[in-house]
């Protein structure tokens, strides 16, 4: 059971908050349609239905859902994830993500960050850390590949995003990127949730490859509690027994999120693919199930690329992509967000 | 390794024809972009390599897929199935099949036929023969059913399709239906196959909930192999450990096929979803991946229904769906197919 | 709910049986810790309560189960199923079944009859009709096959079990063999099992890909529900995400359908993995979970054999797993059935 | 290519370890049935095959595989992982590891510990900082869980182990723990692969649900590569259609990777079922197809378990599970390890 307080800034609500944090629970403020709320959990051994009881101002609500920041129970309105005031996801207009999978150069991420943008990219991505499933392959260039990043995003008007897989680099990712990413390999690491939960910076979470949709949104739970209300879900495809793609694109996670979550959703179709001739396809059949946005693999060479090249778009086919998203996505009611 | 004979009728193509023949071969006709040509399979233990060094109207072709007739290393152009000249499917315009998971009643299935003409419907389900998981269940009204789906359809002017589970039904269902339909656990029913493979009607084939899309095309070209060349692909959902849905739809099926086969491939978002309210984001999707049309259950009465109602549209729901399909598939370049 | 005849043979139950023939119901005889008793199916009109009522030796039960034959509500004793006296699956001794995938000559099955008697199984398979991905591959030898089985079977005194594919092979099937195999492709395949449950043979029913434990309980219903009470069922491995086997193993259904159902389990391990090297690993495997019997293939010449010839062990590969099987099964508590 | 010093402490050994190091290359020592060899990886640049040349002490060998201190192809005897010197894991005996979910109380633990001492484990297992699907759920006791359960360990002889979810707790947990288990969740956490590896002791390392067995051992294979050879895989289900299991014991995934590696492969079988009832056949199944050991929840009141309560067994079952083992280990040629 959660208790609302619908007004939070009336006494009734100043000193139910008071009461709180003297009982070790903790008030969230949510932007729903009737205003801010603050929404207090884990008063179990209060007696909320008294409390509210007192004060029309208070109400008792008990989300059927295990996931209670996350879900519409309260919070009924979208939420919008904005970028450093250039740009922002969810909301309406389509956000595209776009660049390489990982960072290789000054050169390779600089060309690429000037093309997506021309094409209409709303974020520039790219990998400083990257999670590789053998030890001796390219790993990434940290830190280092990062300042490229912010420095490429910096000369272009992007802003961007790029993962972290150790909570050692939550620190200079928060300091450096706009958005920080949780691969699908962490999805469920609770440890790395909690940690970035705690940070100011919006985080992007994947889905894992195994993640139920339910467990998914316990993983944005698990961000939210700790008081990161900036979340991004990407569904990015799940494992099944079909072999003729990486993996297979749960589309229809695409619907259930948007009616569950109030959370933007984008999709990542070329993680799901894992061939670039599926990006179009995807992306397109993406927007129309009605996601917020895309995040796309580009890279001005893939065939030298040091990772995924085989899932990457070349930038004339990214222009290609962005082309064919304009009509279909105004066939939706919805435009392609710029960057300011 | 296939002999294609590229002029069917020239003299060394019809002795070539002849030839085959009494070895037991078999020649299939093919459209193609050249033209007609024939293609002579099962020609293990004859010098090809060297027939067809007699004549450059001969050539011999090596597909590097296992399905021969379903793939396009002869066939380059799309199928387009014809349905008794009133409705066809592949090569542009949307086709949409809709109507009632079971026939119940005569004028359940007149009601839901006048509704999905209205709405621009092109084809009229209706199962007669269900295949249900117990034994206990309402199995359809077998025959009688099938006869009102008949004079449903005729009253409408829609052509009908509907599903056999047994090979005794093939003649009678393929006197009274426009297309037969094979139910996703008969995807590999080899013998059923065969069997329709010989009966001169168009054939809608289901994907299996745990087949391959190789396996898929293989069972494609079981049917094309026995002779009948008008098959329709649908990807209707696979199993996956995602419990939010019935099956997990594979959009990615959808641009696959269309790549690997000249077949047509429509998308029952109905079965893969479970749930009605998913219908419209995935029959969008479909169409933005690619589909060459959809196949949609309605009933105007789901909560009585004797099979499926919750993944059944109410027909005002399949309105508002085709008024939504109008400008996607004109953001993809199709039309929406009526009946003619 | 089900009508249970405590007393099949008092006048109570006689005129029970009678009222409910009339009804258009159906009365099953099962074996029960309580002697035989009737359980009268499909009486939803009648007030099943009230007639209950009238005597103690009727009595209704309400299975939690949508199974109810195969279930253990009514039938609380394991199923024995007998082969033509000669052999037994269920009921303590294990049973093996060995045999090659397909016949493909009378010294192939001659010589592997020999071996697989002599080392201890106690029935002989042998595919005459094949399910094949593709319609171009070897097919089977057909009825001229099943005809070699059956002199080898009787040359050494081995029962014989075949697959049907189609109905139309099921008499000459029923005649030859000793018992029916329905393979995993048509465990769904609702038309043929309904047509051998009305034959008066032994079935011996696979597991699909892609049915869960319940829904190939309910296959095994629609046998039993048309009379035929001698079903025996086989786990043979399901499909999901790993790579490394063709089939995952699901070895956990032997003991959940040991526990929800009175019918034998048995496990094939040579489909469940595609590869000789882990039948003897998952034959003990499935023994210590509890398997009433192993279907093994078994081939003379794995190298050359027409299909699946990578899961076959050769003689002496069988002589050695049935050597291993001995000393597990007593741990077990069991013997390894001979044949009489 | 790895370079293989056959003769480590030779001249020409140390003298290419003394130039390996130069280049920023590691060489690890590896027990072979050739005595202890040095492999040498990551001497991309130079040219093996004419150093190899210089000495008969020297050989290149290439791995087919993708993990080479994890396969078999330098290390060909079976790794024995020694536990404090009072158990072993691998090498012939059949170690068992019991114990609660999650430790709750020291009452609790230290019952569990007697009960478990007493049954015949040779390793206490029990989870200080749980992993939950809820950021709301019980998060486990943490350090002071830890200190109780090495309390539990000392006092009735036993080596303990647990899970480690955060690498700052990687440092309290080698002090106090005997090995760190890495959980399914963090199977593919190489952060925390990489830094467990810097740590001299024994590694549980959980497969996760949906990694593939070649991922599983290039997860391995981070441990080892930073040095920690001592690693203990464990198979404990993976995600599939069926919803009966909690997930689906990958039985066969014990024989393909004992094949593969030469470190010790254990089985979890309450994590896999998620009940129960299927535990000791899941056990018995697990020792048959060759596991090293196996890790069983036990807890004394399962109904007021915080965790998991539902898959664990009471004491007296564990009991009745040892006495059961014990024949069938017996079959297999293994004894039960106790602890010395």
């Amino acid at each position: 059971m959660v208790l609302v307080l619908n007004e939070p800034e009336s006494p009734h609500a100043l000193k139910a908050k008071a009461d709180c944090a003297t009982r070790g629970c903790r008030a969230y403020d949510l932007a729903t349609s009737r205003g801010t709320v603050s929404a207090v959990l884990g008063l179990g051994s209060v007696d909320l239905e008294r409390m509210a009881g007192e004060s029309t101002s208070l109400s008792v609500v008990t989300p059927k859902s295990p996931y209670i920041l996350a879900g519409r129970a309260i919070k009924d309105t979208d939420t919008v994830v904005t970028i450093r005031e250039r740009a922002q996801i969810g909301g309406g207009p389509l956000a595209v993500i776009a660049g390489p999978c990982s960072i290789e150069s000054e050169a390779q991420i600089m060309e690429t960050a000037e093309r997506v943008r021309a094409a209409g990219a709303a974020i520039l991505r790219g990998g400083a850390f990257k999670p590789r499933t053998s030890p001796y392959a390219f790993q990434g260039m940290g830190l280092e590949g990062l300042r490229l990043l912010r420095r490429a995003g910096d000369a272009v008007g992007l802003p961007i995003i790029t993962e972290v897989l150790d909570a050692d680099d939550i620190g200079p990712v928060a300091e450096l990127a706009d958005i920080i990413q949780i691969g699908a390999r962490n999805c469920q690491n609770f440890s790395l949730l909690r940690k970035i939960g705690r940070v100011g910076r919006p985080v992007l979470l994947k889905r894992g490859m195994m993640v139920t949709i339910e467990e998914f949104l316990m993983s944005a739970e698990y961000l939210l509690s700790e008081g990161n209300m900036n979340v991004i879900l990407c569904e990015r495809g799940i494992r099944t027994f079909e072999t003729e793609t990486r993996n297979t694109l749960d589309i229809s996670a695409v619907p259930i999120l948007k009616a569950k979550t109030h959370l933007p959703v984008i999709v990542d179709p070329s993680h799901a693919a894992g061939t670039w001739t599926l990006i179009r396809p995807l992306a397109l059949a993406a927007v129309a199930a009605g996601a917020d946005g895309l995040m796309i693999e580009v890279h001005s060479s893939p065939e030298t690329a040091l990772c995924d090249g085989g899932q990457s778009l070349r930038p004339y086919r990214f222009d290609e992509l962005m082309s064919a998203l304009a009509p279909l996505a105004g066939a939706m009611g919805r435009a392609i967000a710029g960057s300011a």
